[in-house]
């Protein structure tokens, strides 16, 4: 087995081999002055079970097309299989056709990952296991999902979160927030949003439950420009909770995501390191490094 | 047929379908706040063989990444061909392991078109022909190679540099000078640099040519940042001649590559709309109508 990291996963890459007591080979990478990736996986694969680390944001695009050139590569220098894990696996909520004529653009990457040799591919909290399911049967790649929500709780309740009320900021993801409440013990729900008739102002009503004067958490997959999670925090505010916790999986914080978040009121803001940001409070490394386990 | 463009190419694709009389359906684009790009062709394509223009350059793997989208998208929905025109095929240049374990990028990128299922490919003047013919053959892509460089000394032409020298930055790429010089009839050669033993100042010299007293251009395939381009422009002046023109196919004009040039001592610069820049002063268009009227 050989362990190898992309660009965009260089410190998880460190960690997962902490907990596999290997070395992890960063691949070479710089880039032209057009903005081409350079590429060099110098290491004896012949035959190996290779395992590429490389989340894909931000710059999804960039960091996808790094993945594709290492897999290719890899397979190249006769690598027997190639897994890859893919934290954060970019484009997971263009999982659907709304309008005809749409790209199914997750489909799109599982057909190139796919034309580069990938095998196995490990991801993080899909923003749609069901699709994600229907995506994967049509091409010729194994996905074992992960999650990181467990930990994410489990950080909370060291902060004295124990009993806390866990939701989804939408009924899609409620499945996280009944995770996190298997072990805060504080029931869990989700959010439903109403528009004021009058002045077209949303508001979001926790569904089904009483929040006055308990600790409540926000559990989602993604946080990009935070805009919903703010919205679930002042609704959380105004309907009467102490404090407000906040969590996601992969933190993109696009366009000061994270001050949105604060300025509605969140007491904490936590992530996990499938994208390493200043909240990336807790690691994914064990659960990634476990998975290798079972699979080499 | 059907002439799609997609976000890259919007001008050159309506200056394609005035030379073939119909018309161009640029696919929608937008970006989400992420990056990622949102991709919908919303036409009748069943049975159809599709023509895709798209450059791919700047940020070319945000360019692949659209070429692929809609390639898979326009194949789901019937299409029963595939052409795509990609005047500039970014990772061109890394064609070749100069090192052992290097990306060979060009080679990942057809596999990825391959897998995009693309069966016709049109590019204009690639780096290396050879290079380009051995990495067509290990996929199932029909790769036309057409060239800017008439088009360019035509132009020149008519702003008074026939009789003008024809040259090429270095000697792989001569045979652009040499199309030019059929056309301008003033010769052509090529640059070798000459490395100054003392200061370590690299000189291009024309080879076996005298310029003293001439008009002389400069053809080459691609400018990045120019910096070759502009040792060549100072060596001719340095050498004696009257004018410089430069020109190239696909102005990828990274960080003022223009004005590095024209303090070099360049009298003009021109491209073609490969990639559309201000100085995009030919148009690629007719020759791709041509060849596509060949293809359907």
């Amino acid at each position: 087995m050989f362990l190898i990291s992309g660009p965009a996963s260089r410190e998880l890459g460190e960690r997962v081999a902490k907990f596999l007591g290997v070395n992890v080979h960063p691949v070479e990478h710089r880039f032209f002055p057009d903005g081409e990736s350079y590429i060099r996986v110098n290491l004896p694969l012949q035959d190996k079970h290779v395992i590429i680390i490389q989340t894909t944001t931000p710059n999804p695009d960039q960091k996808l097309m790094q993945l594709f050139m290492i897999a290719k590569t890899v397979k190249d220098y006769g690598a027997k299989k190639i897994t890859a894990v893919v934290p954060y696996l970019s484009y997971s909520r263009q999982d659907k056709r709304f309008l005809e004529g749409e790209a199914l653009t997750l489909d799109v990457v599982f057909n190139l990952l796919d034309a580069s040799n990938v095998d196995n591919l490990i991801v993080f909290d899909s923003h749609n296991p069901d699709s994600l399911k229907t995506i994967e049967e049509k091409h010729n790649i194994n996905v074992y999902e992960l999650s990181a929500i467990p930990l994410l709780a489990k950080y909370f309740e060291s902060k004295s979160y124990q009993g806390a009320f866990s939701l989804s900021p939408d009924k899609g993801a409620i499945r996280l927030a009944k995770i996190a409440s298997d072990l805060l013990k504080g029931g869990y729900g989700y959010f439903e949003k109403v528009r004021d008739r009058k002045t077209g102002q949303i508001t979001m009503i926790v569904k089904d439950f009483d929040v006055i004067g308990k600790k409540a958490i926000v559990f989602d997959d993604i946080i990009s420009t935070g805009g919903t999670m703010a919205q679930a925090v002042a609704g959380l505010k105004s309907q009467g909770a102490t404090k407000v916790g906040v969590s996601c999986t992969h933190a993109l914080f696009m366009s000061g995501a994270e001050e949105r978040i604060m300025n509605a009121g969140a007491d904490y803001i936590i992530a996990s390191d499938s994208v390493e940001t200043a909240y990336s409070k807790v690691t994914i490394a064990e659960s990634i490094a476990q998975k290798i386990l079972e699979l080499v």
